[in-house]
């Protein structure tokens, strides 16, 4: 179980910015180039470190922007260059996880490719990785495999997927289930309900599939898309790479997977899901940051950044310094405060969520410059 | 009533740091020095500008550290060089306003001096003329006059004048009265006693006297400390004035003029007091600058500071700005952020007084650099 898998690519997908991570993630500085466990590396370096025992250095992809393109290198030395993919502007993950699957499945017709976004927090690495071998277990039987996280609470921020309750019966992987459905975000009680029910895991944003199943679903919901992210591969590995990719690439439709392959593939019959009994995260906003960083303790001040001065009287939450300065915190309980060079933001646990309002607000009044 | 007091001289006392509200506040750059009410005058010379009509420009005399005789000249252009007494080390109100008094008695001995604190703000600057006036004649006639406002609310913040009820009927002063006592600041049931029984008045420490009597005074009570003020100031309009600074300065007793001259002379029946019927705040601390900003408005975010970028969605209280940038508040109420560029704080109205132990803390443990 230690051995690399013989069929198996790794595709990582770091396109995100994090707008809720505002002013710490940004343009230029996505979420996924940040250290935001204090493990001393970025969560790309994670990823990638958790899924190189499993497919080998030379059998992992990483799908970025062309800005990222230094900076993925710096953080991932490992990389082979034919293995970035570089998107000249952003369109959604059914095209960075299509054109890598078609660009692999031209070099190795038979390839299973597992797509993991590059700025999610996993626990335990093994845990990770027993649930994946199971997971391309399922898919080399043909299912468009996920792995759903078992929940350890009602959260109310990711979606589930509903598992059908007879396990699929695949070789080397018993614990896949029939995908039933992909549910939106819940309200609490809603939450609450799935979670007594027993049969509704995490929506982590994990596709394990071969590549040519993957591309045949993308090819039932959209086909143009397909036509146009086949055109690409084709030209991948050439001398018309560039003039392809400036012809097609802007044209392409931007649209997410989930739903030209997750839901479709999930009401035909055709999606498997693999629980997943790990520690997850997707550290979408402060919120979730400082409960990651604080352990779960209440009325703890978490606190990330290398030269961070704090000063703390009575504070919970959660500072993030990226400038030098000193923070003194007096008596504010749940706090966020993000403090770097040129913005500051100063809210709480509980308005997390209204971060990215402010991205969007900063963006519609031209203040790129801190975007 | 327009013309100048001929025999009138004001002190402005510039010593005190303000260290509640810190980080604007520094060592290095008072509270006096700031403009706190966005008038485009820091209040050193909004108090100048209040007493110049009053006093003339070549008799206000200002009392201030070493480290900030660059800044007052900058501050205050007309200041007479032979009117600004510089200390090298504090040495509290006694020491500071008893050597203005005692310099001015030698130069002049019937003068009337008035002291007056650098840092304070006060909305009617004719009203305050008006009282400054009264307590002048009352001066002349012998009583050591402070100026008591009469409170818009049971403050908590302020010490207390307990007038007597019978006017003391001085020409010129027809609402002096004898000061019963000088009483501490109190909580909100014995404030709201004393703003109900209508003869209690705000300490805003100001002292209007004869300079023989104010010197007499400090004799009673401190009569080395006397001693050595009248040695420096038979120095100081000499060759001799840096040797005996050198000499008495450093040993002179730190005590505040409220235990030296005015509860000493409340109770010998020799002090009286002119109501003031003006707005005055010391603007101790951050919550009473929010007050002082917004005007008493609730729910209003003030803002301080010439090159704020404030992005704001459901934030109360007060930001100042002192760095170039972009400040996002995000669901926070009564909020203080105070943003410079070496130190940030993050506190609220209710813990504005709490500030200081920041200070205190940062002190002891030498991070002299911030303060």
């Amino acid at each position: 179980m230690t051995d690399a898998l013989d069929d198996f690519y790794a595709i990582i997908p770091a396109g995100g910015i994090g707008s809720r991570l505002w002013p710490l993630s940004r343009a230029d500085a996505p979420k996924f180039l940040h250290d935001l466990t204090g493990s001393g590396s970025s969560l790309l370096r994670q990823t990638w470190d958790r899924l190189e025992p499993l497919a080998g250095p030379e059998r992992i992809m990483v799908v970025t922007g062309r800005a990222h393109r230094v900076a993925v290198e710096s953080q991932l030395p490992g990389v082979d260059d034919h293995n970035i993919v570089l998107e000249s502007e952003p369109k959604d993950s059914t095209a960075a996880i299509g054109l890598a699957a078609a660009i692999l499945h031209r070099r190795e017709p038979d390839v299973v490719i597992g797509s993991f976004a590059a700025d999610h927090v996993i626990g335990d690495a093994r845990g990770f990785r027993r649930s994946v071998r199971e997971a391309v277990a399922a898919a080399r039987a043909g299912y468009i495999t996920t792995i759903g996280i078992t929940p350890s609470e009602p959260a109310i921020g990711f979606g589930y997927i509903h598992a059908a309750d007879e396990s699929l019966d695949v070789a080397g992987a018993s614990t896949a289930h029939a995908v039933r459905s992909f549910v939106e975000k819940p309200d609490l009680k809603t939450a609450k309900k799935y979670v007594a029910n027993g049969s509704y895991l995490w929506n982590a944003g994990m596709f394990i599939s071969r590549a040519d199943v993957l591309l045949a679903e993308i090819g039932r919901t959209e086909p143009e898309l397909l036509a146009g992210i086949e055109e690409l591969a084709a030209a991948w590995d050439t001398s018309a790479r560039g003039i392809v990719v400036d012809r097609i690439w802007p044209s392409l439709k931007k649209i997410a997977i989930d739903y030209t392959v997750a839901e479709p593939a999930a009401a035909a019959g055709r999606m498997a899901v693999v629980p997943g009994d790990f520690d997850w995260d997707d550290v979408g906003d402060f919120a979730s940051l400082a409960k990651l960083q604080s352990g779960g303790r209440k009325n703890n001040l978490a606190v990330l950044g290398d030269n961070a001065r704090i000063l703390a009287d009575s504070a919970s939450g959660i500072v993030v310094s990226q400038s030098n300065r000193l923070i003194s915190l007096i008596g504010v309980e749940d706090i966020v405060v993000v403090d770097t060079p040129d913005a500051l933001l100063v809210t709480t646990s509980a308005n997390a969520q209204r971060v990215k309002g402010v991205v969007d607000a900063l963006k519609i009044s031209g203040r790129d410059d801190v975007l």
